[in-house]
């Protein structure tokens, strides 16, 4: 491993707080809460903030607001404000509302992707074929995640020869970026390294995110495997938002701050403030019904709280 | 990194569960539990477990059944069974016990010593040379903690050259191992990857064992770190025993669980059964006064816990 070979690297931190993060959040949002949420972590530096779904609001009522949020949140010169779209009706309404990118959603595994959008795997690839093309005649960027790429809690484990081939037709639909996601936090270094290994040497470094969940602890070790591999995107949420571990089912989300945390450790730029990220977490929270689960903010409480008790 | 060269090493695991773990748990265990529990931790294949301290047990009533404790635990013919001594009456009643190995616990910062052990660095020094002179006569062998290693609660940022300089000083005392410690979680990766590239080429990788904590999500991706720079044994809590993440101070110590799932998805060769370790820690837990923080053993219980609910 030669750490000493990042330093100085850029690596680009994808905030999906908003979106991925308050959609798994049982305590409804304000808009005004969200908008001032938003602007928080525009103004830590956070170079893409996935803000918002375009889905059924009946269905996931947390992102209900999604065209009023587009339209009040300040958008910083240079940074991407995206946005989660299942079909057509919600790119348009995505469209309408100036997103900067939409994200399509699709699964590595038939059982996650039924449960998830009551469709499988091939039939989601349909539907987003068609968004694909619509948003590249809107001159629309779009961001594929690939759920479930390392274990499904419906199909057990996934095979990465699947992995790599639903990359590549992700790709092939005109994706700009497949985010490789660990939806339940199962993966760790050594699955990372040979997951890496088969799929970079056919699609590259600069088109693969990675996108892991900390329910196991391993989140930050896969990080460095995969920064390691070459890897210059990560998602993160901050506070480690929509994820509690001490939930049953929770999905425990790698937290920004402790991304950050170890990213500016190693003299990675990010061009993120750890500082501006934890003041857009300690806005949030208050909102929320439980504890943000990011280590890194609970160590920082806990400091403080020791010191207070001194 | 070369995470597929790791592939069939031996990675030495010491547990400190019963010991660093139980000594900071407010809740005070029988010593029928305690030998229950060693002795499931036993089974489970740990090469080395520390089983108690002999410390003053007015100060630490949880560790004041050390002599009884090591009279009643059954030995596995292979692994050895040490004990924390902080002087020469301690090493005695060690010595009487029959133990295998006793530990010296030293500190890199003089704010910590001082409120840990009422003593400087130095005058701790003084102390230890005459435990291991003492030891060496009886022919045990010793360990060395060296706390606070990358950080000190009272004095901040620790120099890495005054770890260098206090490993090579312990290593003259005649011990066998330093464990370069982590005492408050702050360590990440580049930091691990700086001290190392600093300390290896001094006294090798055979004499170096990490003692990490989790306090900031960090500690298995500084387990990667010091993997890859040679590094073959590792302190860890069975269950995260010793640390809750969500109570203030908490010590945080990393799971031997968390850190059996990365070393067994890499093909490190350990010894130890996951399953054996997580069986001790389910024995252990209803006689604390929290869960165990261990992040595998919440995601196999949130996982049992949904599958229950289909």
């Amino acid at each position: 491993m030669n750490l000493a070979a990042l330093r100085g690297r850029t690596v680009t931190v994808v905030e999906v707080g908003p979106r991925d993060g308050l959609q798994n959040e049982r305590a409804l949002v304000s808009t005004d809460d969200k908008v001032a949420y938003v602007d928080r972590l525009s103004a830590a530096g956070l170079p893409v903030i996935e803000v918002s779904a375009f889905v059924n609001p009946k269905r996931v009522p947390q992102m209900a607001d999604a065209s009023r949020l587009f339209a009040r949140i300040q958008r910083r010169p240079g940074a991407r404000y995206t946005a989660l779209v299942p079909n057509l009706q919600g790119l348009e309404r995505a469209i309408d509302a100036r997103v900067d990118e939409v994200s399509i959603f699709a699964a590595a595994s038939d059982g996650f992707s039924r449960a998830n959008i009551n469709a499988s795997v091939d039939e989601s690839l349909v539907t987003y074929a068609a968004v694909c093309a619509q948003a590249r005649a809107a001159g629309l960027p779009v961001r594929g995640y690939l759920s479930t790429a390392f274990g499904c809690p419906y199909d057990g484990p996934v095979d990465p020869a699947r992995v790599v081939s639903l990359t590549e037709r992700l790709l092939e639909l005109g994706v700009r970026e497949v985010a490789v996601s660990d939806t339940i936090g199962v993966a760790h270094p050594g699955q990372v390294m040979a997951l890496l290994d088969r799929l970079l040497p056919r699609v590259g470094t600069a088109v693969v995110a990675l996108h892991f969940h900390d329910t196991r602890g391993t989140a930050l070790a896969n990080v460095l495997t995969a920064l390691d591999a070459g890897i210059t995107t990560f998602d993160a949420s901050a506070g480690g938002l929509g994820g509690c571990p001490y939930a049953p089912g929770a999905s425990g989300n790698l937290a920004t701050e402790d991304l950050l945390y170890v990213l500016d450790g190693l003299n990675v730029k990010t061009g993120v403030s750890l500082d501006g990220v934890t003041a857009a977490s300690a806005f949030i929270e208050p909102r929320l019904d439980h504890a943000l689960p990011s280590r890194y903010v609970q160590a920082i409480r806990s400091r403080r709280g020791s010191a207070e008790a001194d």
